[in-house]
């Protein structure tokens, strides 16, 4: 966390030499250009780009433009599908299925959150599901896409497994995040986005670059025990695929694993099983010997169907002011609306650029080099 | 837990000889007669007994027959309404808002689950919410109204403040729980049923009775510190209103308050601010000088409108006998499916009935002789 002159971001990058700024809409464009020249549309190119720069501008970086290497090798090796045909498969009523043809999760992703819009418009609510897609980055993306047309949106997924379900000791669980979006009169919108998970892997991360200590209870090994410390090593342990990430709530009942388990799970059946995509273990990394089948959820609620929105907005301000004026723990930096951290992360990044990390920068260049883009995204020995 | 030749008890009585047996058929019937004689219709009376015995059945005594005290106090006192007018105040496509006219939650709840249901077969989804409304009891009675007619439901509510919200001390949020119940070809269902709160209050209570200390991490008083240990008075604590419940995740963000905070004020805004209720600091208790103005949500989803409902049990089994198969963590007992514990209670108290506090069966024998029922529920001085 850093704030200087008004400036705020959540994941500060650490550290700061090792970073350049890029403009947001520099950064998106560069990597739309990749996604055109790897086979997909021009349009689905700017839905890809502009997900994965979302996250970076929200300072979600885990999922932000660092993820291109992974789609590309998917596009280029297997399994993407560059040229989805993605489909509505059923439609009844306030619901739909979508069948995303192979292709990357975000582009389905946007058009089941706008075919769940419009139900929502016709019936008050409505639950669009999607099968047959990939990884779909940031989950509060898409609630955010509903929320700008002012609908309460909600967006799930579940992912290849990475966390171990209550009282087991190995993997079967993807993080399985959920967002819900609730518009305000003004931005910021409350964006509340979360993996089910204890922490992201994105966590680990960040405490490996800051050479933070993880602390007993966010990972296990495949024998149930703790393990804790050095942050760089458990991220290697995960990444070898021989540490399970706990579930929100922790090991075992006392804290509530079953709980986080449990929503990570209840998850997995209304996006894997009930669409008729992949589920638990059999959930794919995005580049492997057969498609991921990740499955997606999102529905939509129209405010107006239940309150007048004038009504819905003064009562919501009356909620976020009541929050704001509780007694802070004194441990605490200061009191926080769910999204609110992104959002002004968001805004400070708009208007001094998105830290990129040189190695991601270096392998972004490459990558556009090896797919014939005769451009670099930022010229190192410049700066 | 206890497991004595097939018989499994989530919750058993402890100690044992403080509690009778009771049949549920029977204890259900007097529930039933003292609701009558408070002034409710008897197809209501048998509703609200009806979600207290089971809650008793599933093992879960903090929301079973111990309530009847608070829920005829608020009927005979301030501010439960016997004779509740439940009216479908907007009806839009496959939405409804139901005012509950200050009437008992339980019988809003079932009225709500069913409008739930045919919107949902007529349009694959549903989301009915409630005002005006008085604690449901268990959150999982009314998924499972949905789940026995072959529907996923789901079900949330707010409550009166008792969890302190993500960085602040002080209780502001209820424990605000979410249900989720999934239909499977043969029961068992699968019913995740959690509170958002770390741990729900009954389970500081079933701490105090079995003399065990409770951990830190669950429990702190206003100024923000850890309550750990003796359970006894940490409740009495609670009670005297000095002390928050933690949400999910625990105290601070490293290991997810701001997600388990999260989740129950978008239950809270979806339950009570979209709905018309009260929300956060303003739900009251049962008891109290106005009426508590709780909010309910009821979502329910036909499976059929995504996929054959053959295949998705085919689907459901698999899943589950792949959690079954995984490595079980060395402390652990076996591994759970969402609900399963409850519904082997409920099958073993079905059998051998359900253990009643002799406080408990006195306070009701008080109760209904006070109310005019010449009938005792359990003759203490026969046992």
């Amino acid at each position: 966390m850093s704030q200087e002159g008004g400036l705020y971001e959540k994941e500060p990058p650490i550290p700061p030499n090792e970073y350049v700024r890029v403009k947001h809409t520099v950064l998106r464009e560069f990597i739309s250009k990749i996604f055109v020249a790897a086979g997909l549309s021009s349009n689905d190119s700017w839905v890809v780009a502009d997900v994965l720069v979302t996250a970076d501008l929200m300072g979600i970086s885990s999922h932000g433009v660092q993820r291109v290497r992974r789609y590309i090798d998917g596009l280029l090796h297997c399994c993407v599908n560059p040229k989805p045909k993605i489909r509505v498969v059923r439609d009844f009523g306030a619901t739909a299925l979508i069948d995303a043809d192979n292709g990357l999760g975000h582009v389905a992703g946007v058009k089941a959150v706008e075919v769940a819009i419009e139900k929502a418009k016709r019936y008050g609510v409505s639950l669009v599901l999607v099968k047959n897609s990939h990884h779909y980055g940031i989950a509060g993306y898409y609630s955010l896409r509903a929320v700008e047309k002012g609908f309460i949106g909600i967006s799930a997924t579940n992912s290849e497994k990475l966390v171990a379900y209550v009282n087991t000791t190995t993997r079967s669980l993807g993080t399985n995040p959920i967002a819900v979006g609730i518009p305000r009169k003004t931005p910021p919108p409350i964006l509340f986005d979360a993996a089910t998970s204890i922490v992201p892997v994105g966590k680990i991360e960040v405490y490996a670059k800051m050479g933070r200590k993880v602390p007993e209870g966010w990972v296990i090994d495949f024998e149930g025990r703790m393990l804790s410390g050095d942050a760089a090593e458990i991220l290697s342990e995960i990444r070898a695929g021989r540490a399970s990430i706990l579930p929100l709530g922790g090991l075992g009942e006392e804290f509530g694993g079953h709980k986080g388990s449990g929503l990570a799970f209840i998850i997995d059946v209304i996006s894997g099983v009930l669409s008729g995509a992949a589920w638990g273990l059999h959930v794919r990394y995005t580049v492997d010997t057969a498609p991921a089948n990740v499955g997606h959820s999102f529905a939509v609620i129209d405010i107006d169907a239940f309150i007048p929105k004038e009504e819905f907005y003064e009562r919501i301000e009356s909620y976020i002011d009541e929050l704001k004026s509780l007694k802070k723990h004194p441990s605490a930096d200061r009191i926080w609306i769910p999204g609110e951290k992104a959002w002004n992360t968001m805004m400070t990044r708009l208007q001094i650029g998105i830290p990129v990390h040189i190695k991601v920068c270096e392998e972004l260049n490459l990558i556009a080099k090896n797919l014939g883009i005769n451009e670099k995204l930022c010229d190192l020995n410049k700066s």
